[in-house]
């Protein structure tokens, strides 16, 4: 070390504040703002038409002897590639032990799931065009949506994609994700994965500003948050992969408070958390107890669940790509709700502690109701899921949201669900709930979407969808 | 559901706000307080040795062949107990991979680690007396502490000391943490323990008030924040489990802002989460590569890290329990450190996103320096840690704080560091630092406590000695 250190060079460095409030402004008016200043609104569906047209999608079905790159490893059994990259599917055994608040006996279970260690970006330019944020959606190809193509985040990409180890195409504007402009993060968190189907994955999602000019291309549009807030009401329009994204957003919280603070929502889900003991590891494919392999499938001995399915490939514009994967395939319509309810003028949603076997830790906060109903039907009316009857017997004058939306298109083939916000009736949803439900506003749930596995992907898109019904009533263009 | 159906009961139910700001004022009033209810600050070493002559203990090295309900496990050699209960002493293989961003080769080695699944509680118990806050600290022996016996929460159980399985003694006043008052609870999350010794362990860390009488207990005295504050600045008395409880306590913040905003603060620590791409397994304590298994001990091949241990202990007062477990027994005096710097007049502490295998997940924010400086004395200069010079080279003016503290005695023997906060220069730690590390104000970091797997449990001890600087100057009793 010197004797004559140099004076500090940044004794005069200033702080700033620890919050940006400006950012909460510029967000309200975005979502405030109904017409686009690139497209307008009802023309985004003759827009994604025509970049239907503009490519070459086809997706097909096909026996797992048939997928080039993938196959069964002796042994395990796993479905992996054969560059040890992508994905593999592999088998799970999941135990809740102890449970020593007396929720019931021990639970366990085998199935198979998708395993990918690494964390991939879904990442969302924005931009002020007029003095009013837009956000760079991409149209965008997945062979498990049932349309094919629906709005993406600007970029969707693995870590083999953004680091050098991949040999293909660029990610196009990754840039902006791999190293942002600190100056410039409106979100940047990691989230968690559906637990049901994925082993501890989680996705960095972000939102970057930038005051770049962006180069015009084919496949992306710029949209406020208010026309993006339109499109959330239309089925199977928004990807999931958006809706994460989006739900991330620093709202400002215009109620003067809620039912339980902050403090005690989390003492509450740290409660949760502790007492549930949930045990995971993993196992060969090959050993999964009560699912049949087949050669076109892997499934559950009755049916439920989902499928372990593979398809064929072919996509893109001027150069056709082909490939073959393996892809998760739900059986039948999920119903994905919240319970809605005004406590002191303040609407509130009924959120539920729930364990899932691929979570990295115990439980995450998730909807009211998240369910396939026909996994149920076999069973009494006391195993039934709570609340979903209240959620599939409300009239229409009770249901705030509903859209049918699917999950992730480059892992899940045809996984559609309801999702819906109904108001329950007091009858039906007490204001002191089972143990593992709470009443939460959304402005807390945003609040948590700062921080990482909290709330589960399926909460996450109920939020934006509840953002979403927020932002509507400003008007459309 | 009734057609009919009640009118609402909660449609009057109120709102309050999500922060209760009254309580910051409450700890503000408890951390300025030096003189105590109950036992005056000078009184309290000879309370304490009063402790330490009332109850027998005795703690004893022995060979892991004398470790009575401890075997090693056929076929794997891990450490188990008869019961299956407590803890496990089994092996880790740890790999950081990829490193995109290009920090460096591949990282893996091999290593025993402790793994205790379940979730325990420390729960320290608050109550106002004379309009004050005071926090009941038990004079308890734990066996790896040098000093046998420190000041430690109200109670740290285990979750088998706290469910019904446990056949022994119920712990005192666990009740108030079991199902905690929903408007009482100051404090509520799992923290994380020591990743380089533990695998994925994390306790429950609460502060619960009271308003009921709480019968005196020769063991247990109420101190105020200010008093704690005190014997925080002395060697060896305040044990981890107060430190990282306390560390957790809702202090406002009083300064004008940080470097970075909080949402800058956590978009790196995103970045430094996704960058890292560490893999875990546990594996047979039998094959851990490069280390020695010996009649007392099992240690590193060269000597170095920490070994495994066995004790016997008799303790008691009136009934004198004896019972024989392995501990961890580091090699050497750690330095565990934050650089300190004023940036616009607001202390800074520069942070470190630090990879330990035992984390749930990848890194967590550390000290700028923890290390057992002899354990890198093998290697060149530029191998040994970023600002361990920094610090070791520090002359006195430059020290903040300074003071041994042990790591937790029921797990670890004699694991002792010197704490230290230090004063910085400008050509020492530059405003723009390394990729892994950033200035944070002591405020953002206890914001984060809040939540789980921010910061390490070494971070949280430095948290709670750098609010006992803050609270130190308000005067003492």
């Amino acid at each position: 070390m010197s004797s004559c250190p140099a004076p500090p060079p940044a004794a005069t460095a200033a702080v700033r504040p620890r919050e940006d409030h400006g950012l909460a402004d510029r967000i309200a008016l975005s979502a405030a703002t109904g017409r686009g200043a690139q497209l307008r609104t009802e023309d985004v569906h003759a827009w994604l038409a025509e970049r239907r047209r503009a490519h070459v999608f086809h997706v097909e079905r096909i026996p797992f002897a048939e997928l080039g790159e993938w196959r069964f490893e002796p042994g395990s059994g796993n479905l992996v590639h054969r560059s040890g990259r992508f994905f593999t599917v592999e088998g799970m055994h999941v135990a809740e032990h102890g449970a020593p608040f007396g929720d019931g006996p021990r639970r366990e279970w085998q199935q198979p799931v998708i395993r990918q260690p690494e964390v991939g970006i879904l990442g969302i330019l924005a931009k002020e065009i007029d003095g009013v944020l837009h956000f760079l959606m991409q149209a965008k190809m997945e062979p498990g949506n049932p349309n094919l193509l629906q709005l993406s985040p600007t970029v969707q990409a693995t870590r083999s994609n953004y680091t050098k180890a991949h040999r293909g195409t660029d990610v196009k504007l990754i840039d902006h994700f791999m190293r942002p402009d600190r100056d410039r993060v409106i979100v940047d968190v990691l989230q968690s994965e559906q637990g049901s189907w994925f082993f501890r994955k989680s996705n960095r999602n972000m939102i970057v500003e930038t005051v770049d000019e962006v180069p015009p291309l084919d496949d992306f549009r710029w949209l406020t948050l208010g026309q993006i807030a339109e499109l959330l009401h239309e089925d199977e329009t928004v990807n999931m992969n958006a809706r994460t994204v989006l739900s991330c957003l620093p709202y400002r919280d215009t109620s003067p408070g809620a039912l339980l603070s902050d403090a005690q929502l989390l003492s509450w889900f740290t409660g949760e958390r502790s007492r549930h003991d949930v045990r995971v590891r993993r196992i060969p494919l090959a050993s999964v107890r009560g699912w049949k392999h087949g050669v076109e499938t892997i499934e559950h001995q009755d049916g439920r669940y989902f499928k372990v399915a593979a398809v064929a490939v072919r996509a893109g514009n001027r150069e056709v790509v082909s490939w073959s994967q393996p892809l998760i395939e739900p059986v039948g319509l999920g119903v994905t709700a919240f319970l809605v309810r005004e406590i002191g003028g303040v609407p509130h949603v009924l959120v539920h502690a729930r364990a899932e076997g691929g979570f990295l830790d115990t439980v995450e906060l998730a909807p009211t109701v998240q369910c396939t109903p026909g996994n149920y039907a076999h069973l009494p009316a006391a195993d039934r899921p709570p609340f979903l009857d209240a959620v599939l017997d409300a009239p229409p004058s009770r249901i705030r949201y509903e859209a049918v939306h699917s999950e992730e298109g480059g892992r899940f083939l045809n996984a559609r669900s309801r999702y819906l916000a109904v108001d329950a009736d007091g009858t039906e949803a007490a204001l002191d709930p089972p143990a593992d439900y709470i009443w939460a506003t959304p402005a807390q749930l945003r609040a948590l979407t700062r921080h990482g596995h909290y709330l589960n992907v399926e909460a996450r898109t109920l939020l934006a969808c509840l953002n979403a019904v927020a932002a509507r009533p400003q008007g459309k263009a």
